[in-house]
């Protein structure tokens, strides 16, 4: 078993609760050795669209082999298959609910399994609703250490994985209309609009009525003003320079924006 | 001394302030081998029922031998006797206060001892504000390193270990009278009937008038339904399917309910 | 490389986003045997001076050769230096905006550089508004790791680092006047008035015409009254025994106190 071998978690558990803590000890339990990092445990409340949107964009700064273990599960003890995927950056762990589409929009699937061995659960009888803690940890501890995907359940078509897609991204009259798929802890309102679907060209982002021109950093514009960008996650992302640009427009995930060009 | 060590943290410091990083530094100071794992942070401030709960149903989670720091700690700088409890699954320390009493309600303690030796502490005259940083972080880390009980102070009689006895459940005409002992961040109504009092019974909860019948898990009721149910903590839980219970029945802790059987 | 070196982080990201995790992603892929450990990620949103405290307050808990990276940036993108800094304690690394001057009025920086060196940034090409991600972490790994402070750009006069000053502290007719620097989770006031300028002394505090008495600890008091004393920081603090002195007293950060001695 190698030391350096990291299980990421990604939940709506938040951390008030010892859920997560819980968690880390069940995959101590299995592999002392395993360092666990969390990207994020406050996805909003069985929010699939943010842990996807959260997942895509954090994936690809982890050691290649990395496993992440994602749990937002609304449909736990329901008939929501549980998963297990190999792609190129590592491992999935999850519930089959569209979580890793986005994971898997950037870089494939290479091979699926369904959670049906239970002897590599915590208990051969899981919870009904807390299967982060009694299946996918575990799981993911297991694949972590070097058990091969293969042993962890029956093989799937990764044909069969559910999808989660987003509002497609449209061409308008004057550009390409998109939505707003992600409001981070800044208030930076963060597209579906992709970097490389403006590069290259003289855009800005038209929402609400407003025409918000471009900069390439937060201080290309006056304090308290608005700028569209291009944003770490590499989307165009709309800012408030020393500010709160949510607060500012007053806008919901999923609201329309368009790009003029 | 072990590379596998575990020291937990359970307090109500919170994240902002840099109370649990210090911790967590003068931890490695004394063996930055070993591995800290948050239970959480996040306890209602002086909230010595939610903690207890909370490290109660975290413990068996954790490899035995792990040591297991919780400060929450109102008497801080008072007479409150700091101590440090060996149980079948680890060590327990902190302050004498009941924080305890709910983990060694199910697994009780072997030893104890007053934590007297200041020689074992971050300095020999800890603050009269910050037991956490000064005594209780640095004595968990020496026990995790392998140091044993007894070098850390005066035996005492486990007997003597304050309790915290919740509300006892009792008889009704019904069924069973309790009430709920905590509120997850879901707004999962706990109550203190365990698992083994309803098991293989044909039971319900009421509360406020209501009936709650009875499911497996959230999805054995419709969207927006309410259901009672053995949550993962084993305890009979109320929750709302797809919502937050604790905002639909508007209860707090310590509001009675009754088991229908 | 040492199993043991220490990367702290602080930031404003906050830990629901994913930032914080990613971070942890970048330094474990340049070395997965460093430790990391959050002071916090909850500084207000770009306020520096909550970020010099609570580094300032954290840092000496560490042990020796740490590297603490801390990431509140409002000018990122901007003209503003990263730094790179060595000092008694360990070494200091972020954006060249006064967030360090904290610590480095307790313990003088030793040496310094200038961020230029990009083979030591994630991608020689560094986002415009992510710089913790893509520079600063990224060079906190390769010190962390034995890369020497000189490999990593251009050496500069640690007399040109940016300067954060508090408000100076007067002596007034009664005694010494001074101002809350920093409130905490528990609504505790930490002034700017040392443990040293009042020790041996019989000082209370005035602030908003009422005089607070002076104790050791918190239980000094009944429930439910305010308190003056020596906090964990070494900072003169005003409490409320079992309560929030904040939410008592409605003061905010940079409110005059008084020292009566």
């Amino acid at each position: 078993m190698s030391e350096q071998s990291i299980v990421t978690l990604l939940s709506d558990f938040g951390l008030q609760d010892g859920y997560v803590g819980v968690i880390k000890g069940v995959i101590a339990q299995i592999n002392p050795s395993l360092k666990t990092i969390d990207i994020t445990h406050q996805i909003p409340p069985q929010d699939l669209v943010a842990a996807r949107f959260c997942l895509m964009n954090a994936y690809a700064y982890f050691p290649r082999g990395t496993v992440h273990v994602a749990v937002v599960d609304p449909g736990v003890g329901s008939e929501r298959r549980g998963v297990a995927i190999q792609f190129s950056g590592g491992y999935l762990v999850g519930p089959d609910n569209g979580l890793f589409s986005g994971v898997l929009s950037l870089s494939p699937a290479v091979a699926a399994v369904e959670l049906t061995h239970s002897e590599y659960w915590r208990t051969v009888q899981a919870s009904t609703t807390f299967h982060g803690r009694d299946i996918f940890a575990p799981v993911g501890a297991y694949l972590a250490s070097g058990i091969a995907l293969q042993m962890l359940g029956t093989v799937i078509d990764i044909e069969s994985l559910v999808p989660l897609p987003l509002v497609d991204l449209e061409f308008s009259d004057l550009g390409l209309r998109g939505c707003i798929q992600y409001i981070d802890i800044f208030g930076n309102l963060i597209t579906n609009i992709p970097a490389s679907a403006v590069e290259g060209k003289n855009w800005s982002v038209r929402v609400k009525q407003r025409v918000i021109s471009r900069g390439k950093t937060y201080s290309d514009v006056d304090l308290g003003q608005l700028v569209s960008l291009i944003g770490s996650h590499n989307w165009v992302e709309i800012a408030l320079n020393g500010g709160n640009a949510q607060t500012e427009l007053a806008l919901k995930v999923g609201e329309p924006i368009e790009i003029l060009s």
